[in-house]
C-alpha cells in the first residue's frame, strides 16, 4: 500500500495515514465495513491552492467587475465600488469571511437556473489563470492529496468534499480534478427554488453553511455518518476533524513552492496535539506541490 | 432484461419501463453515461405501504402517547390530547399533512443526538406491526418496486429515495429493505446542530421539505442532477416527475390486496397523460403486492 502515496515524503504523517487506512480496511480489531467508510475533505487550501484568493473569490470579483461595468451607477456602491477601484483592503475582508463570500456568490448569480450557473462556472475555469502560477485553477490541486483520495477510494471509502465556499461551484470541476462525482460534493449552497420544471438559484444561502460547526451537520445530513477520516487546513475545519476517527490538518508552511500562512488556522493547530490530529507540513511531507 | 421484473404483469407499464431503461443504458441516440443516471423515488405509498397511516406517523403517535403517559398535564393539550383520547379525526389531519408530520417528529425528538434518534427508530421497527397486515413495516415494501430498484442499480443508476416525511427515519431501514445506502436517502429532516463533538437534532425542520416543489430542489442539492427516472404516487411528487425524463406514477387501485385511494393524487393523475407519465395500476401491473 505504501507505494500508493508516491508524492508524500516518508515520514510520520505518511506512516500514520497508511497505518490508519490499513487498520480500518484489513481484518482486525479496528476493521470498519466498507459501507461505513466515509472520508470528508475541506476544499480550499486542503485540496487546492487558496492564495492569494480562493478560485471562488476570483470568480465573484470578476462578476462584480462585470456588473460595475454594465451598470456604472452601481460602481458607486459596495461591493462593486471595491472592484471598480481595486480596493484590495475591502476585498480582503471578503476573502477571509466565508459567509460573506458565499452570500456574495448567491446574490451575484440570483435568479438564474442551476444549469446557467454551471455554464458561468465552466466559462470561468476555461479562461482564467492563477495570478502567480499562470495556469488554470484546475491545475492547482495538490498531487499528494489527489493520491490520498485515490487510495481511499481504492479502499472503498466514499470520499466527499465539504466546501464552505460553494458546493455548486466545486461540483463543476471535482470529477476532473479528483475523480469525485458531483453527488459527493457537499457544503454551502444558494437556496434553490423550483418553478415550472426548472430549478433556479435564489439570493439566499442554505443554513448552516458548510463551515465550522456546520461541517459535521452537512456531513451527517448528506451521508448519515460521521467521517472515518477528515482533512482540513483551517479553524473552520476543527469541528469536522473532531467528529472523525482520523483527523488530518494540512499546514501551509512552504513559502517557496506555495504560500506560508497559519492565519486562520491558529486554533486548529494549537488543538492538534490534544486531539490527536496528524499535522501535515506541506514543506516536509509533500514531495510534490503541484503537477505543473 | 425483461425477466428482471418478474413481479410485474406483462403490460404497457412494464414495457415502457424496460424500453426506457434499455434506451438510456444501451448504445444509441438516447444513451446516457452512467455518471448521469440518477433515479429518485418518493417513499410512502411509492415503495412501501402508507395506509392506514405512514410508518412515521405511527412512530410519532406512539411517541406522543408515551409523552402523554409520562406527563399527564400535557394530555390536556394537543397533540398529546388527541392520542390520549384516540381522537382519530384530529390525528387524520396530521396524517395528510406532510409539514405537520415532519414538524411533529422534529419536536417530539428535539435535543437528542442523531445516534439516539436512530436507536429509537430501530426500536420502533423492531417491535411494531402493521395494524391490518400484522407484520413489521419493513416487510411492506412492494416487491415490484424493489425489483425496479435492483434493475436500475444493475444498470448503473444511482437510486435515491426522496422522502417528504423523514430522511433520518427512512435511512435506518433503506439498506435492508431496498439495498439503498443511507447516503442515498434524502429529503426532509430536522435541522441539526453541532456541539462538542456531537450532532444533535433540534425542533426545527430543514427548508424546503422534500415534498412538492421541494423535491426537485432536494434532488438537485444532493446530487447536482435532475432525475433521469422518477417515481411517485401523489400530488406532492408531480414537480419531481416533471423534472425527470421518465415519470412513473403509482396508482393505489387495489382494495383487495392493499388499499384503493386516489385522494391526494388527483392532480397528478389528471396531468399524467399530458406529461407523458407512465401510470402504474397496482391492481393490474403488480403481480405481487407484498412478500409476506
Amino acid at each position: 500500500m505504501a507505494d500508493r502515496l508516491p508524492g508524500w515524503t516518508d515520514g510520520l504523517a505518511k506512516a500514520q495515514i497508511l497505518e490508519f487506512v490499513r487498520s480500518v480496511t484489513e481484518p482486525g480489531e479496528l476493521f470498519v465495513p466498507a459501507s461505513e467508510r466515509v472520508a470528508a475533505f475541506d476544499h480550499d487550501g486542503t485540496l487546492w491552492c487558496e492564495k492569494p484568493m480562493s478560485p471562488q473569490a476570483d470568480f465573484l470579483f470578476r462578476r462584480w467587475q462585470e456588473i460595475a461595468r454594465a451598470h456604472p451607477g452601481r460602481a458607486r456602491q459596495q461591493p462593486w465600488k471595491a472592484v471598480a477601484e481595486g480596493d484590495r483592503e475591502w476585498l480582503a475582508g471578503i476573502l477571509d469571511h466565508v459567509p460573506g463570500l458565499t452570500r456574495g456568490v448567491a446574490e451575484a448569480y440570483e435568479g438564474i437556473t442551476v444549469e446557467a450557473f454551471e455554464r458561468a462556472v465552466r466559462g470561468f475555469f476555461g479562461t482564467v489563470r492563477h495570478p502567480s502560477f499562470g495556469v488554470p485553477y484546475t491545475r492547482l490541486a495538490y498531487p499528494p492529496m489527489r493520491e490520498l483520495i485515490a487510495l481511499l477510494r481504492a479502499r472503498e471509502f466514499e470520499v466527499y468534499i465539504c466546501s464552505p465556499g460553494g458546493r455548486d461551484f466545486a461540483r463543476v470541476v471535482a470529477e476532473e480534478m479528483y475523480g469525485i462525482s458531483r453527488q459527493h460534493v457537499i457544503g454551502s449552497g444558494a437556496t434553490l427554488e423550483y418553478r415550472r420544471g426548472k430549478v433556479y438559484r435564489t439570493k439566499g444561502v442554505e443554513q448552516p453553511i458548510g463551515d465550522g460547526p456546520g461541517k459535521p451537520v452537512h456531513i451527517w445530513a448528506r451521508t448519515g455518518r460521521k467521517p472515518l477520516l477528515a482533512g482540513g487546513n483551517a479553524d473552520g475545519d476543527a469541528a469536522m476533524l473532531r467528529t472523525a476517527r482520523f483527523g488530518l490538518l494540512i499546514r501551509h508552511d512552504d513559502a517557496g513552492r506555495e504560500f506560508a500562512y497559519d492565519a486562520g488556522a491558529e486554533k486548529a493547530l494549537s488543538k492538534a496535539k490534544e486531539r490527536g490530529w496528524t499535522v501535515v507540513s506541506m514543506q516536509n511531507d509533500f514531495k510534490v506541490m503541484f503537477d505543473l
